[in-house]
This record gives C-alpha cells, structure tokens and sequence, in this order.
C-alpha cells in the first residue's frame, strides 16, 4: 500500500512500531503538525508567542497537562510520530524513536500547522513538488528574520523552501493562501539571502533540493520555529519533532481551506 | 463635537477625565475591545481558553505582566475605559471609574474582540441597529450554550443581541462575517429559547431593547463571556471592563475586515 493511502490510525501505528522516514506525502488529505512539548510554566509564553507568530505557529490543538494524546490526535504523542528531538538548556541533546522515558507529567503538547497539509493542493493545481519527486524531506532555513518575542522567548523565523517554476508562481501563492491555519501564502518570494538565507544547498532542517534554472524559491513559514526558539532562548526543557517527521491527525486538510 | 467624530486618543482622555457612558457609536471607524485582566499565573489558561473559544474571544492584544498599556491601547488600562466591573472569588464587588488603585503587578490584560467595531459596516448596508437609534446600551445574554473549557475556566457563551428586519437578516450575516475577529457571523438566528434565553426583556448586562413585529433577534458571540466564566468559575481575582464600556484602540476598524 502506497504510504499516500494510509489512514493517520495506520500510518501512526507504523510509527509507533519505529518507522523513521519524513511524513511528506504521507496520508493524503490528512492534515499534518509540528510538536512542540513544554513544561506548563512556559506554556502561558509559548501560547502568547504563538499568538504573536500566528503565521509560523498556528495552533491546531493543545494537550491538557501530562496528556499525550489530543482530541485531533487520538494516537500516543510519545511513539506515535516517526522521530523527535529532545531539547536540554536550549540545546538538542539526543535525536530519539520515541520520548516515552522523557515525558513528564507537567507537559503541555502544542500542535501546530505543517505546510506538508497543502502540499496535495498545490499538486492538483498542478505545481509540482521536488522534495516529493525525490522522495526527500523538505529543505528548513533559520532565517534573518526576528519574531515577535514573548516573555522568554525570541528568535528567528523558520521557512520551509519549494522550487516553483516562474509561470506557477502566482498559482503556488493563490492556493496555499487558502490554508492560513497551515501557514498560509508564502513569506518570502525569491531571493534566499533577502531573509539572511546565505546557501540554500544547505539547509538548517531536512534535505537539500535542487533549483534549476526557471525556477524561482517560495518560502513558507515553518512550525520548526518553536523549536529554533526554544534554542535561541535557552529553554531549560522541550521535547520536539524531528524536523518533516509530522504529527498525522485525523483532520482533514479541507478542514483548513477556506473560501 | 459628535462622539462618532471624536479620535481614540480623545475618547480616552474623556473617560479618563471621568466619562461613564456605553461607547456603541463612539469613534467611528475605530476598534472597540473587551477587557479582561488576570494574574499572569491564570494567563495560560485564559489564554487557552480564547484559542478554544475564539469567536467569542478573539484576542486582539495582550500587555504585558503588570502592563497597563499595549501596542493597540497607547493609553493607561486602569483609568482610560468608561468603566470597570471588579471581581473577587468569582462575584462581581466593584463597579468602578478607575482601577488605579486594584491594579497589580502580577496582571496580564487581554484585550479582546468586540461586535460594535463592525456596527458601523451594518449601518452602512442599510442595517438599523436598535440601541444606538435610542441611544442605550446594547443588551447582552448569558446562554446554555456551555464554552469549551480550560483547565479551571468553564462557563456559557455570552451574545449580544440586535433585532433586524427579516428582509435584512442576510445582509446582516454577510456583513458581519467579514469581520472574523470582532466576533464574525451571528451564532444563533431566531428564537432566544433555543439558547436558553427566557426573555428577551431582561438581559443580563446592558438594556433592553424592542424586537419589533417583523424583525428576527440576531445573536453574537460577545467578548462579556470571559466575565461570565470568570464568576461561573469562582476566579479569585480579575478585573473586566462594564459591560458595552469598552477599550477604544488605535486600530481601524478596517484592519479587521476580510475581502
């Protein structure tokens, strides 16, 4: 079964049994998110900042405390995705298959947009995709530009990257500015070190693809952000996902088109 | 000078100098927001509580740990609203002009989305709108329509309410629903009994006004529900605007129009 066919329920269950490979066309019409795990007593700024950042940090869902499950993901979030990122003292301290030893009581789950729920609409409009024609994972930048600090909190703005060719351009822009709760149209269009993008063959987060000749960059604002902001800022404790290795929930990506 | 006509900045500086009066019809073209100010301890969950709610709290602006100025609010929080309604362990003590005085350190004051910045795009669709033709305030209603709850806050949607000609209840909807973050759309058309409103002639803040015979009653989510949860919660501290005696921001009522 092509892994485009899969339910959230079995692509979750290929996970939980250890399953480490980037979500990118995982689930068609299923709707994808990033992990962002912190103790409650920074859960008041990471929300606030949230808010501030709404484009790079929209908020699908929120765990009660110690939960590890949510009303859009009823799976476990500490085995259910394919890789997570543990943060100590601001810094990434282990790549891990599942957080079940990390996770404590006094966590808070924030579920944010993935720009990986748009990817089948800019697909259908005809745009093609290079990271899934190569069957890699989409290519992160930290950029230049600062977010809206909250408390604690500050950093710089994450983008996810994708070579359009220059006539679909406008058509890449029209579409995804349909899913604002999944990041929305792009921030950035064109040249990379504008946004303090210095190489783009060399990502901060997942795989490097090509731009060929005709082809102009579209940057799209990132839910890796939290976690470039949990680095910039020294949080003392946050467990993540490994970047483009998603939170697949059972939502629709419809669900967050609008007219 | 009309009151419509004044700027946010001179509004304030009337009710700062003492002005207690319902703002509907105040500064025209302007934002009107709801005040709800809580210990930072209490801020996540509130907070939480706007995400999870948020047609009826559309959170607009959020100061700072004992803050009395926001971006959007330039003025002073504690004396520059026409009014202020104190709460302790849930009950409302206080109705007051100034709040110079019960202002603490530790607050964070939300400022949230209110349904007369959009009152101003119904008149101009041809939609009469009953309380500013008589000059009161508008009439406010706790529902049986519980809110999603967060952590210790639960409690019912509160809505405004405008009678509207059955002829114009479709221009009434589409105009409002442009305006996504003051509130939207009416959440209920119709009969009051239908979300637990036993007469129409009592409301529970603000005044009465006459449905006439051919007019619906068109109900609103309102930004009073955070009041409502924070008696039917038992909160042990808060401070709210009066209800309808709103935060007048430096904000066009423009920028919160959708195309």
């Amino acid at each position: 079964m092509d892994v485009a066919d899969l339910s959230p329920a079995q692509a979750r269950e290929r996970f939980r049994a250890g399953e480490r490979v980037p979500t990118a066309g995982w689930c068609s019409g299923w709707t994808q998110a990033n992990l962002i795990a912190v103790p409650k007593e920074l859960g008041y700024e990471l929300l606030l900042f949230a808010h501030r950042n709404a484009q790079a940090c929209p908020v699908l869902d929120v765990g009660e405390p110690g939960a590890w499950s949510t009303a859009l993901f009823p799976g476990d979030l500490r085995t259910d995705l394919p890789g997570y990122r543990l943060y100590r003292e601001g810094k990434a301290v282990a790549d891990l298959d599942d957080v079940v030893a990390e996770w404590r009581d006094d966590l808070v789950a924030f579920l944010i947009g993935c720009s990986f729920t748009f990817e089948q609409a800019l697909l259908r409009a005809g745009v093609p995709i290079r990271h899934l024609d190569m069957g890699t994972n989409v290519p992160m930048y930290r950029t230049s530009v600062a977010c809206q600090p909250s408390g604690t909190l500050s950093g710089p703005l994450v983008v996810s990257m994708r070579p359009v060719p220059a006539a679909l351009v406008d058509v890449a822009i029209e579409v995804t500015r349909r899913y604002p709760q999944v990041h929305g149209a792009p921030v950035h269009v064109g040249d990379p070190a504008a946004i303090g993008i210095a190489d783009l063959g060399r990502p901060d987060f997942g795989d490097p693809v090509e731009v060929r000749p005709g082809e102009v960059p579209l940057f799209w604002a990132c839910g890796v952000t939290p976690q470039a902001v949990i680095m910039a800022s020294g949080v003392d404790f946050a467990i993540g996902h490994l970047p483009g290795h998603m939170a697949i929930l059972d939502a629709r990506d419809d669900d967050y088109r609008v007219p």
